[in-house]
């Protein structure tokens, strides 16, 4: 349990499998959500366009388990530690309406991949690279955007309900990362490594302030005040 | 609405459009059921497994809605036609617990399936032969298989009450068929220029015998009295 290998110049493999056990989860969840968005999707051309979502995502996971077996990892131990991890998220953000379903997609898958992104830094090179690239799917994000941006463009009480909605979804997936940093000690390791992201054994303001910012950026793509 | 271009020497435009439109839809709703089925799949292997049957139903569909287009129709217009199809089927058999759900996707996609194959008969060649490949991936239904002959291998009480939900789904499953032949007149024109399968208007009793004949095989499969 206490051997650890370097792999690169940062970070160890057991870093590189923990971090992408947690990705390769994510992924798997967000399978799952777009596969439910299209359930219920309005029109089928939406129901399309999730579906095809919610495939590519599987491709994408079944990358990053491939890379957990490359560094000599186990995948479905690695996913296993992070298994239901938006279920509370979940629970706690069901969404009433299509745009707020559309809006909590974003919104939470959003603020775990920044979590993941700032996280890879410490990683071995080709994880880094496989994170990122993985992570660099807008098509889910880019649909979001035009959804909401038509819907809101001559609906003010739309805007007002769907920008406080993504004040409390911000939120809710703020406390998902920091229940995550404090059930996994592994990842507060990974997150401090990255940068001056830990103080006195906890994920610090910057960390937080990071994730906030980039939260507020994706509001604002929506025209919505975070 | 009354020209028809002859495509092949069997069968006509409009019905490959039509059977093409339904093979297209009911591989959306298999993609919907496995992701469903996926989300509360009792184990990792399990819910991994069938999102990749998921996924793949996304492949399998396009490819479909491709040719589609190929034979000069309009995908979305021709998948609309048999938009929730399956709906009232899923409503009348919901199941109670995992081994009947695995059972429902099986049975309830099998006997879809299965009209499908007999009507292709009827389609201009290409179409037909990749209607037939499409249907031909028994990926799920090996799943669904080896899963119920283990779990009823030392459990005589479920593979009773299995045997009692997979004739109720039979039933069901020769319904939707019924229906869907009753409420589009070029799905019972493609039937009927497959084989004797029509008799004064309406389907006869060979469709619905050779439907329940690979009902019963595929009960048998499974250790199941069908």
């Amino acid at each position: 349990m206490t051997q650890t290998v370097q792999s690169g110049t940062s970070g160890t493999r057991e870093d590189s499998i923990e971090l992408l056990g947690l990705v390769a989860q994510l992924q798997l969840e967000a399978f799952t959500r777009s596969a439910e968005d299209s359930a219920v999707a309005p029109t089928l051309e939406q129901r399309l366009a999730l579906s095809r979502f919610a495939a590519d995502a599987v491709g994408r996971r079944d990358r990053v388990m491939d890379r957990i077996v490359e560094v000599g990892g186990d995948p479905l131990a690695a996913m296993a530690h992070f298994d239901h991890v938006l279920d509370d998220f979940d629970l706690r953000t069901s969404p009433s309406t299509w745009w707020e379903r559309l809006l909590t997609s974003y919104v939470g898958y959003g603020v775990a991949d920044d979590f993941c992104r700032i996280a890879a830094a410490r990683l071995d090179e080709s994880s880094r690279a496989l994170v990122l690239d993985v992570l660099d799917d807008h098509s889910h994000a880019d649909l979001a955007v035009a959804e909401i941006a038509a819907a809101g463009a001559d609906d003010e009480v739309l805007v007002a309900r769907l920008a406080l909605w993504g004040r409390r979804l911000g939120g809710e997936a703020l406390g998902v990362v920091q229940a995550l940093l404090g059930s996994r000690p592994a990842l507060l390791r990974i997150a401090a490594g990255t940068d001056v992201y830990i103080e006195a054994g906890e994920a610090s303001g910057k960390l937080f302030g990071e994730l906030t910012a980039e939260h507020t950026h994706r509001m604002g793509r929506l025209g919505l005040t975070a």
